[in-house]
């Protein structure tokens, strides 16, 4: 057999070919992710639960199989604990759900396992994935957030602990993670991944995404949750087909936000892409989608208000200062300032396909800045609430460093239900810009 | 002040006109519509939870309101067991939930009561929407099924006890009442309506939707859920444009399943709109939408087992044997066919588009036939599955009567988010069939 020097640093594609040819098993796949965890866990603190003679059992059956092989055999991922996985705790990141297994996978952790995933630990999510942040710092520097909720999935997916993990978003929790750890990520269109095992912040919102160290690796997942392996990107849309597409800029309308590194970030994204072919031109969203992110939020905390109802209802002494305000904003929602942000959001949906006939996709920040000192917060999803309560499509892309020398980048943004073009666009993008993804490993 | 004779018997749209004109009041309205429930519960049994003094203060107290008002000041509606409510219980069709009283508003009830409108009752479903019948029967024929899930909703409308009442579809349980009781109805767009405050049975499915006597009222209250009224329905496909209409008619891959009374009423719907001008003519679905039905059914009964969990964990000695069979089904369903399930599910949401291309709307049937005797369940929902699991937008109208002399009906289908179109072009075949709707009143 050939040898695969670590098999921590591959990526999922790169170690599910390696493994379909013989040359490495899930066992030493495994065995490199946790040696990967002692070594760095007590900087990064990125897992909530891992057994690894569990990990090391399943690895093992994965290598004792015949194949054919699913789409993801032997290959190790991460499970935000917000979402429920057969053999492991579950506990949603509160003291209420302390010691919680509910012996059964959500059917989003299912289908990785099907398709040949090891389970191999549970992340660190922040309280509910919407409340206090968990004990996950950023592997590039340990004295800044990974950003949240899904904290814990960024950071073991940028440090090389594991190559693919789950994430949710609501807000931002999915792609400013993503670009606060430097990696690839993506938030798939409104409805794509089935919820069912999933503790919900806000029905119409949350969403069920991912982490890789490759777009490749975005696409590999995506395959298994829409039933099917997709076609290799660049077959979506070659050299060719990039030299027709048309890029828009869009700083959105809360561009204010945007702090050192991000207008960098967009330039050199549009550059790169310019490079590689595409029309690239700076947009702006017609003055109807001011307010969407206003929107966002009083749509999310009143749905809160029911989703983690029981909790707020019956234990509200175990929950934190932070998602009390946010639950106490949610009661204050009226149904009428609800229904005038439902029709401000259904008004912009309507309008948001006609900004996919002039554009193929959008480049706009994935977060105001780099990660924030871990004593600040887990940052701001500013950025990210217009674009997930329209339920489009987006995929960070690690482009730079900041001015601190942590990473920032950006988020493409599609049509709805575009997710895999999206991808392929945004795999011209990426290897423009030279491929960035995760921590350097000395 | 002008009298109206008998308030029940208005529209909603007409209801709300006269009590904007001071022609009529809601206290005389509830009034009028609790005197028809007085006459006719014994058989037909819609209301679950009905406080007379409760509904009867609320009405006057729009009455004393100042305006501006809402869109439905001073309206009565039902609202489905499943759907939370401040002042009465919701119990969801299960004994396991007898004497629940939540406390609190379901968003898509605070939005009505937002609006103007007056909660009259709850309205009797099935268990959790999905299981053993309840007791009402169907307002045309006591010895026969409203139809379910919403099946206090479907007859309170079509008996005149209600002018509106919500209900809600996760595989037919708005379109088939609607058809059974021979009254209008909309399941809107998947995400149209926020559904916390709802008993889930299958997130992905699970639409909330409603019943009025006109097409028109069905728009009010669309207008209600995206925070701005609809124009007038005429002036979005007015007669002119109605010339320019195509629309398939469609028997859809489980045509095998209609019975007597369903060809007669495709081609009584497909005549009124020729007759209005469109050009109507017969289609097929592409073979790749063959299965969707036994796809919404894994899909389902999957969902189910975890949003029914912890009755079916727990309580299971207080479920019914028919949604013990479903819960079963659901546990059997392994993530390799869920992902199959929903492989060809995501294949045909992205080919449907290419069919509204063609067509502005779908003729297609909306249940398999006249409503059963209520001794042999409440129908199946066999029609409706694919365009549930396709999340399109579905309007029942009412078109004849079947060889028992009871309704039959069509739905028009349309594209994903067409769906003020869809009632505008609902409008026009409705009217040409001469507004059938509700039992006839002696």
């Amino acid at each position: 057999m050939t040898q695969v020097a670590d098999p921590a640093q591959l990526t999922a594609s790169e170690a599910a070919r390696a493994i379909a040819a013989g040359e490495l098993t899930a066992e030493a796949l495994v065995t490199a992710c946790l040696d990967r965890i002692h070594a760095r866990d007590g900087d990064v603190q990125a897992w909530q639960h891992l057994d690894e003679g569990v990990a090391l059992a399943m690895a093992r059956a994965r290598d004792a199989q015949d194949g054919p092989y699913g789409a993801l055999h032997g290959i190790p991922v991460g499970i935000k604990d917000i979402i429920d996985t057969e053999e492991l705790p579950s506990e949603r990141g509160s003291s209420i759900y302390l010691g919680r297994r509910p012996g059964r996978d959500a059917a989003a952790t299912a289908m990785l396992r099907a398709a040949g995933a090891v389970i191999l630990g549970k992340t660190v999510t922040t309280e509910f994935a919407c409340g206090s942040a968990g004990m996950t710092r950023n592997p590039h520097d340990a004295e800044h957030t990974p950003g949240g909720s899904s904290s814990g999935s960024g950071a073991g997916v940028a440090d090389y602990q594991v190559p693919l993990a789950l994430g949710t978003q609501t807000a931002g929790s999915v792609i400013r993670p993503a670009a606060y750890n430097g990696i690839p990520g993506l938030k798939p269109s409104f409805g794509t991944v089935p919820r069912d095992g999933v503790s919900f912040v806000a029905d119409s919102l949350d969403t069920i995404g991912w982490y890789g160290r490759s777009i490749e690796d975005l696409a590999l997942v995506l395959g298994v949750y829409r039933g099917a392996a997709l076609p290799p990107l660049d077959t979506l849309v070659d050299e060719e087909a990039v030299r027709g597409l048309r890029i828009g800029v869009c700083r959105t309308p809360d561009w204010r936000e945007a702090g050192p590194g991000i207008a960098e970030a967009l330039d050199d994204a549009a550059e790169a892409l310019r490079g590689a072919g595409a029309t690239v031109e700076a947009m702006e969203l017609p003055s109807e989608f001011d307010g969407l992110g206003e929107a966002q939020n009083a749509i999310m905390c009143r749905e809160m208000t029911f989703w983690i109802g029981r909790e707020w209802h019956e234990q509200r002494d175990q929950l934190s200062d932070h998602i009390t305000q946010r639950l106490l904003l949610g009661e204050r929602v009226s149904a009428t300032e609800l229904g005038e942000a439902i029709g401000l959001v259904m008004r912009s949906r309507a309008a948001a396909p006609a900004i996919f006939e002039r554009y193929d996709a959008l480049i706009a920040p994935s977060a105001p800045g780099e990660a924030p000192l871990a004593t600040d917060g887990t940052g701001s999803p500013i950025l990210n609430r217009l674009w997930t309560v329209l339920h489009l499509p987006c995929v960070a892309i690690p482009v730079r460093r900041g001015p601190s020398g942590l990473p920032v980048g950006v988020q493409l943004v599609g049509a709805f239900g575009s997710d895999v073009r999206l991808l392929a666009i945004a795999q011209h993008g990426w290897r423009a810009l030279g491929s960035p993804a995760g921590v350097e490993l000395g």
